[in-house]
């Protein structure tokens, strides 16, 4: 079994991106830019942007923190967008979600310029992904290909399994594995509506959990040799930790690594990525990549 | 068996779009407005784009016709898709394709106001549609889910086998029928490079063909009792026929139709839905329903 480990590829790629920033500062370019707004002080937000701004700062990014209170107005934060797009210092920039409820997530996120929505969120950017043209891919489905990819998975005519339909990571996943270029693979998405869900887990040569539900995937629901990519980060109550909660993966992970062919821990295996793929994003959004 | 009747169906909602029109128009309200932009004289084009025309007339639609020669330049095209987005009276509109090569259809699709793009092309109609937000859904998908809706197919949970991963069909199609809000099935997508194809076939609740190999489905790859959705299209010499040729569809529809539930003919089937649904989709730009 090999253990797809989701912090050190993350190092490595960080490793990468900084190479190349090293590069075009040396013949005289610009660091790539990434701003952040964060509204509020939701503890996981104020941890989420802090290690982004961090990893800027291992890639050799420029970054920029904006910071709001919870009042803010949806006028004032579209405002600040309107303000980021115009802005050409700034490369890319990320509104950190959830906003608060008076605020309209879509509206903002809509509001960002797309060539600047290093997020992959906005509609022009997932249109331009599910018809396989260049474009900013959310960070999660983009973390998982790279980790199939550096560790050797093979995906071309496998059968891939996706667990779960949300719109952050089941469904780009789903787009981007059925797709010639990217994972070229025979996609089968379940949800909460599908029947014989272990039946169809089992038939998986690279099965993706999405859905939120600690340990749901059992080693019964493996085929043996199989590639198990989880996705879920649910806080667990455990007071034998020092904040109370521990990070459960959707993945019986004790279990299911002894069927497994390879598969990724919770913590340290899709996590570690999404920060990193991020910082991808924004070196693309400085080397003008995929819009000029 | 069940026959799913394409004409049938496209014919009753036209009906049903000419009555809403009626009533828009006897409150005083606008007809809607479509344009079509055709370049060159394609027999292909040439026929849909006056069957195009045609329909309008059925749902008391205005219509405009745009023709250019094959020599016209991208810059042409691209100023007369600025002035239909301008034109306040064309509610929505159409460039016909395939395109001469020397003008990218990509870039003419792009430039096209999403409000009006009726076709559900542009890249915002396919991220919106994608995420489940209100947007045009492209003909040949849409009128598939028609079809189901409005024969009684029942979707929810079901296992639904889409054959084939083009653009305008498999993709949008899959991602359709995954979502809560539409087709609320078990997807699995299938492609020139899956395997086991036969049995992924037989295992489909529902089976939508679009691979664009006439025949290819045969009745050991349909389940007893599936409902087939025939998608295919091709072109197949046969002297008897006035033209030179017949069309023909993806299913060998002779042998399938004893073992399906119930399918549709080629043609017959998703053919004449597809132009009804560029009629259903000018009535909501016509009424702003998608976006203001």
């Amino acid at each position: 079994m090999t253990l797809i480990d989701g912090k050190a590829t993350a190092r490595t790629i960080k490793q990468e991106i900084a190479a190349r920033v090293a590069e075009i500062t040396a013949r005289g370019g610009k660091r790539p830019h990434l701003a952040a707004v964060l509204v509020g002080h939701d503890g996981g937000s104020e941890t989420y942007v802090k290690n982004k701004v961090l990893a800027c700062k291992e890639c050799g990014f420029e970054s920029t923190l904006i910071r709001y209170e919870d009042d803010v107005t949806e006028d004032e934060l579209l405002a600040c967008v309107a303000r980021l797009n115009a802005d050409d210092s700034v490369d890319g920039f990320i509104v950190q979600l959830p906003l608060p409820a008076h605020i309209s997530e879509q509206r903002v996120i809509e509001a960002i310029d797309h060539r600047k929505d290093v997020d992959g969120f906005h509609p022009v950017n997932v249109g331009r992904m599910a018809i396989g043209l260049p474009c900013y891919i959310s960070a999660t489905p983009l973390g998982i290909l790279q980790l199939l990819r550096r560790h050797g998975v093979e995906t071309s005519g496998k059968h891939c399994v996706v667990l779960g339909r949300s719109n952050i990571v089941g469904k780009p996943m789903a787009s981007l594995m059925m797709q010639k270029q990217y994972g070229d693979a025979t996609v089968t998405v379940l949800h909460s509506h599908s029947r014989d869900l272990k039946e169809e887990c089992r038939r998986a040569d690279i099965l993706i959990a999405a859905i939120g539900r600690p340990g749901f995937v059992t080693a019964d629901m493996v085929k043996p040799g199989a590639t198990v990519i989880d996705v879920g980060t649910t806080r667990v109550a455990d007071p034998s930790r020092p904040r109370g909660y521990r990070l459960s993966g959707d993945v019986d992970f004790e279990a299911v690594k002894d069927v497994a062919g390879a598969i990724t821990p919770v913590p340290g295996g899709v996590g570690p990525m999404t920060i990193c793929m991020l910082m991808l994003n924004t070196l693309a959004a400085g080397e003008r990549k995929y819009y000029p």
